[in-house]
């Protein structure tokens, strides 16, 4: 139904036999679109999620059609990841390795390839030792992300939590100290001590933090917002978050 | 021609009348768009567009097609901006206002529109008091720059440099340290003395500073790089550099 070389890392994977051999080759699938009204024809591919963890999202035909570049998808359609994902271990090991004190990046519901692509990048050069992004509602490692990170995606580990409110308890039970970024918080960037381990949590583009992981927070740092908007891109405000880190961890008070 | 609904700030304006009417108009415009090949036929806009020192780029007529929204360009069409520019003094009104050094970015070919905006938003927040674009080779104030600064260009001035080099002197002989970003500088990110009026320079998504521009930096300053990538997505090197700014100016040392 599609031609073999469309069916890369990254790309969008369409029709019924595309997807089930996607599905069955173990290969990172960030999420399958189902044309609504499937009924149980789709009954196979449904199972095959469920069974990897993949979210399933049923959505009209419209859109597939929109997002279809064969015009023979069949209702149903999946978007490979560009890259794997790492597991909490990972993430962990990396921190090891290195002998720092470990600093992740934690996007909860970052919905924009480029912004998460940004965050990687930056994440990368700020020698931060992962990035954290959820299973739903968020941006994951797409070809458009991937490329936004300008190869960093090579180099520092990205995990998919199921329940990203569960990952930062295990986050705090194993050690980390978790900084939530919001205006009017109780620690301003300057004085967040994040020379401990930590990670940085950045909220959605639209919506901010989410509450259940805003609650799970250690502390709420703020970025001195001096103008009349009153915060910044996502993107923007990791990289600053980030690069506060690296002063305090390189140069101390 | 068009819908006049169409004919506002920041859209694309087509076709012959429609431009003329919008360069007679004195409204802001950031560039024409003629399809090559028109021979004497546009002589009438090519003189109103020099008059207002507006670039004219000749291109392809297909990439005019691709960029109609009315499929009836006429070979002619126009990048209204969506907001006016600010002169360089009323930058320099803006800082003494404040009682602050001023305090200006400066990007040397950013042509994405959505890094702009996001960079007029972080100089907005960290309480910068202009961003300086050159008029070629860059994106302006287009309706998506607007939109990605979440309304920041309305609370901080945008001036449009016919010759960035130019500019960059002016901004030296009126006492500004003008400090590029760039890999491999002679100051670190955390030494950088930003406290005085200063301008920072960031270079373009591709090719990073211009040649020309760089010889005039009176300090080139390196973001330390502590992964494998080596250079961060330039919006974000803009408000890494803004924030340390801020930390400088309001906590000092």
């Amino acid at each position: 139904m599609r031609a073999p070389e469309l069916n890369e890392e990254g790309a969008l994977v369409e029709g019924r036999n595309a997807v089930l051999e996607l599905l069955r080759s173990g290969r990172p699938v960030d999420k399958v679109f189902l044309a609504s009204g499937q009924g149980g024809r789709m009954g196979d591919i449904f199972a095959l999620a469920k069974a990897r963890g993949i979210p399933v999202q049923e959505c009209d035909r419209r859109k597939l059609d929109a997002m279809s570049v064969t015009h023979a998808h069949q209702g149903v359609m999946a978007q490979a990841a560009a890259h794997e994902y790492a597991s909490l271990d990972d993430l962990f090991a990396a921190a090891a390795a290195t002998g720092e004190a470990p600093l992740f990046v934690v996007l909860d519901g970052i919905e924009d390839p480029h912004n998460l692509g940004a965050v990687i990048r930056s994440a990368e050069t700020a020698g931060a030792h992962g990035v954290i992004i959820p299973k739903r509602r968020a941006a994951g490692l797409t070809a458009v992300a991937a490329r936004a990170s300008a190869g960093a995606v090579e180099h520092i580990g990205v995990h998919k939590a199921t329940n990203l409110a569960a990952t930062v308890d295990e986050l705090k039970a194993r050690g980390v100290w978790v900084f939530g970024a919001e205006a009017g918080g109780n620690v301003s960037l300057y004085d967040a001590d994040f020379q401990g381990a930590c990670a940085i949590v950045i909220g959605s583009e639209g919506a901010g933090l989410s509450r259940i992981v805003r609650e799970k927070c250690d502390f709420i740092v703020s970025i001195p917002m001096r103008g009349k908007v009153n915060s910044l891109n996502a993107s923007n405000a990791a990289a600053v978050l980030l690069y506060e880190a690296v002063r305090r961890r390189t140069r101390g008070e």
